[in-house]
C-alpha cells in the first residue's frame, strides 16, 4: 500500500465524461490499496472564460476579486469528481483550497504556499475516503481566496505529497512522458524511464512544458517522487527522482530548445566603471528576467558590446528601459532580434565527463551553423542560434549524442 | 442616508455588460450617500449548467458535492461586480458565503439560514466600501458550502437586510413590480405601490411568481420593508411593508392565479372513524402538500365524498400512495385531473368588508363558470374552476373588484 497524489490537468477533466475516466483511473488506484489524494484543475477553456470575464469587466482589475472569479473553476471540477468516485462506490469528499486549508502568501494571481495543514487531509485518509483537492488555489491571511498563477495545480499537487509525505506524486498530462527531445521534431526520440530534477528543471524551464518549473523545484528540495504520464493510456511514465535513485546515469539525457527568446546587443557600451551594472540594473528594475549574457571588447578598444537574451515577450521593456536610460548608460547603438532559439544539451553525467561540450559545437559547426551565445551550468549546455536552424540542430545533436531509438 | 441591500438575479447579471449596468446602478445609490451591500445570484443559465453537470455524474448525487459545484455561480458575479464598481471608482469587495460568514443548518441543497455574522459585513461599510455578498450560499457546521436551494438569493437578501438592520432591500427583476393581476391576461392591470407582507405572501404563493414566497415570510417576521422593482428600468417599484404603513387600504388588492393544481376526489369513503385521518395521513407520509379540501355526504348517506388539491407534480405519488392504501382507505372510486386552476381574489382590507365572497361568487355565475372548490383565510378566497375559464375569470374579477386602471 502506497500513499500517492494524482493531479489531472484541463484536458483531462474537459467535460463529465472525461471526469468519470479519472474517476475509474482513481478507483483502480484504491482496489490496489492505494491511500490516494486527487489534485484537479479547472475544465479545460474554463479558466480561459473565467479571465476573459474580468478582462472585459475593467482592463486593471483587483487581484483579489480576479482570484474569487477564476478559483470557481476548480471548485466544478472536484465536486464533480466526487459524485463520479460515489457513483463508483468510491468514497470521496471534495476540498477547497480554504476548507483544507492551503495557506499562501497574498500576492494574489501568483501566490506562494507558506504552509499546507494536514489534519483533514489526514482525517480524511483514515476514514478511507479519497481526498479531492482543488488545485491552484489557497486562502491568504486575511481570508481572501488566493491563486498560485498558470500551472499551480502542479505545485499544489507536489506541495501536497510533500505535506502528507506521500510515496509519489503522479501528474497526468496530455503526454505519456518525458522525452529525450520533442517527438514533432525527432521522430526516433525515446521516452525516459527515470530523470532527476535537476535534469527535469533544466529540460522544463528550456521549453519542454511538461511540468511547470516551479513544482518541479518545489518537488526537488521537498524530495517528492514525480512521475509524468498519460491521463488517456494506462502504462508508466517518466518518473523525476533524486540522482541517487538513479543507477546508470546517460551522459546527455535530453536535447531542449526554446523558442520564445529574443537577442539583444548593446553596441559599443563605453568602458567606464558601472556601465554593466547600469544596464542590467535598469532591466531588474522592469522585472525583465535576462538569461544568457556575453560581453565582448569592442574593435576600438575603448568600449564592449554587451549581448544577452531575455523572454520575446519581455524585448518591447526591455529597449524601452534601456534608451530610457540613455543618459547614463552611454552607448552607439542598440541591435535586436526575436529570430533566435536556444538549444540545449542537458546531462547530469557531463559533470564527469569531459568532451561534452566539443560534440556540440563540432556538430553544430558540421552542419554550417552558427552560434551567437553560449551559456553553461554544471548539466547543461546552451547555445543561441538562429530560428530557422531549429530542427536541424536538434536532429543532429540527438543523433550525435546517441540518444536516438533503436 | 439609508442602508440598503439590493439584491440582483439572473438575468440582472447574465452577462459582464449586464454586470457594468448593475455596477452603474449601485454606483448612483453610493453617489446618493447611502450605505449598499448588494447580494447577486449567478449568471442566468449558469446554475443550470452546473446542475445538469451533477446529473451528468449521477443521477443520485452527494448533495454535499452538489452545493459546491453550483455555489460557484455567485462566486464569478460577486468578483466580476466588485471588479466592475471598482472601475466605476466605487471601493467595493466580494464576500461568498463562509467568508461573511452565512451560517446554515447541514440541509445541503435546500438549507435554512440560521445565522449571519455581521462583523466583517459591518467593517466593509464602516470603511466606506460597497459589500457584494454571494446569495444562494451558506457554511454548515463543518465548513462546508450549503445552498439555500432554487431562488434562495432573494432569502439571502432578505436575511442580510435584517442581519445589518438596513432601511430597505430592493428585489431588482425583470418585472417592475407587483401588479394587480398577470398584466399578459389582463392588460389593465395596475402595478401596485404598496402592498402588505399578508397579501404579497398571498400572491407570490399562489403563482405571482415575483418574490419567493419563503424571503417575503423571512421579510414579515424580521420586519424588514422589500422593494420589487425593475433592473432594466430606473423608477420605483412595489413595496412590500406592514399594514401599518399602508394608511388606505384596498379591499382587495389583487387577483392571483396558479395553473399548476391537481384536483382529486376520494368517491364512496365509508363513514368510520379514522378514514379522513388515514386518508391525508398517507399523503404527509408521502410529503404531498395537501391544499384546498371538502367534504360532501354522498348520496347513500353511508359515505362520503372527498375532494382535495394537490401540486400538479405530485399527482401521480398522491394516486400511488392512496391506492396503496386501499386495505385501511376504504372507498368506492378515485377521480383525479389535472385540468384545474385556482384563482384567489386577496386583500387585508376584506376582513373589515362583508360582501368580498359574494361579488366573487356573483361574477363567475353570471359568466357560467362552475366552482368546484373554495377555500378562504382571512384575507383571500380562492376558487377551483376549469383550467379552460381562467383568463375569463381572472378578467371578470379583476373588473368587478375595480381593480382596472383607468
Amino acid at each position: 500500500m502506497a500513499r500517492i497524489v494524482k493531479k489531472f490537468g484541463g484536458t483531462s477533466v474537459g467535460d463529465v465524461d472525461r471526469i468519470k475516466n479519472v474517476a475509474k483511473r482513481v478507483a483502480k488506484a484504491v482496489e490496489e490499496g492505494h491511500e490516494v489524494v486527487v489534485v484537479l484543475s479547472a475544465m479545460a477553456g474554463t479558466t480561459n472564460t473565467l479571465v476573459g470575464y474580468c478582462r472585459e469587466a475593467a482592463p486593471l482589475h483587483d487581484a483579489r476579486e480576479y482570484d474569487a472569479v477564476v478559483a470557481a473553476g476548480e471548485q466544478i471540477t472536484v465536486g464533480l469528481l466526487a459524485i463520479c468516485l460515489q457513483e463508483l462506490g468510491v468514497p470521496a469528499r471534495s476540498f477547497l483550497g480554504w476548507q483544507v486549508p492551503i495557506r499562501t502568501n497574498d500576492v494574489h494571481g501568483a501566490a506562494r504556499i507558506e504552509t499546507i495543514e494536514t489534519v483533514a487531509l489526514e482525517k480524511c485518509l483514515a476514514e478511507g475516503r479519497v481526498a479531492v483537492v482543488a488545485g491552484f488555489q489557497g486562502i491568504a491571511k486575511d481570508n481572501r481566496i488566493t491563486t498560485l498563477g498558470r500551472g499551480g495545480s502542479d505545485t499544489s499537487a507536489v506541495a501536497i505529497a510533500a505535506a502528507i509525505k506521500a510515496d509519489r506524486c503522479d501528474i497526468y498530462t496530455d503526454v505519456d512522458g518525458v522525452y529525450t527531445t520533442d517527438p514533432r521534431i525527432v521522430p526516433k526520440a525515446r521516452k525516459i524511464n527515470k530523470i532527476t530534477y535537476e535534469e527535469m528543471l533544466e529540460m522544463a524551464s528550456l521549453g519542454a512544458k511538461v511540468l511547470q518549473t516551479r513544482s518541479v523545484a518545489l518537488a526537488m528540495t521537498q524530495g517528492v517522487r514525480t512521475q509524468v504520464l498519460s491521463s488517456f493510456e494506462d502504462k508508466p511514465g517518466t518518473l523525476v527522482v533524486g540522482e541517487d535513485e538513479i543507477v546508470e546515469q546517460e551522459v546527455v539525457s535530453g536535447i531542449a530548445y526554446s523558442r520564445g527568446e529574443a537577442k539583444v546587443t548593446v553596441v559599443g557600451l563605453e568602458d567606464l566603471p558601472g556601465q554593466v551594472s547600469c544596464l542590467f540594473g535598469s532591466l531588474a528594475d522592469e522585472n525583465v528576467n535576462v538569461d544568457m549574457i556575453v560581453q565582448s571588447a569592442s574593435d576600438d578598444g575603448k568600449s564592449a558590446d554587451v549581448t544577452f537574451t531575455v523572454p520575446e515577450d519581455d524585448l518591447k521593456r526591455t529597449v524601452k528601459a534601456i534608451e530610457g536610460k540613455r543618459g547614463q548608460i552611454k552607448f552607439r547603438d542598440l541591435v535586436y532580434t526575436g529570430d533566435v532559439v536556444k538549444i540545449s544539451v542537458v546531462g547530469v553525467g557531463m559533470r564527469s565527463h569531459a568532451g561534452v561540450a566539443r560534440i556540440m559545437f563540432d556538430t553544430l559547426a558540421e552542419k554550417g551553423i552558427n552560434i551567437q551565445v553560449i551559456s553553461t551550468s554544471e548539466i547543461k549546455i546552451s547555445v543561441l542560434v538562429e530560428a530557422q536552424y531549429t530542427e536541424l540542430a536538434v536532429r543532429a545533436l540527438h543523433t550525435a549524442y546517441g540518444l536516438d531509438a533503436s
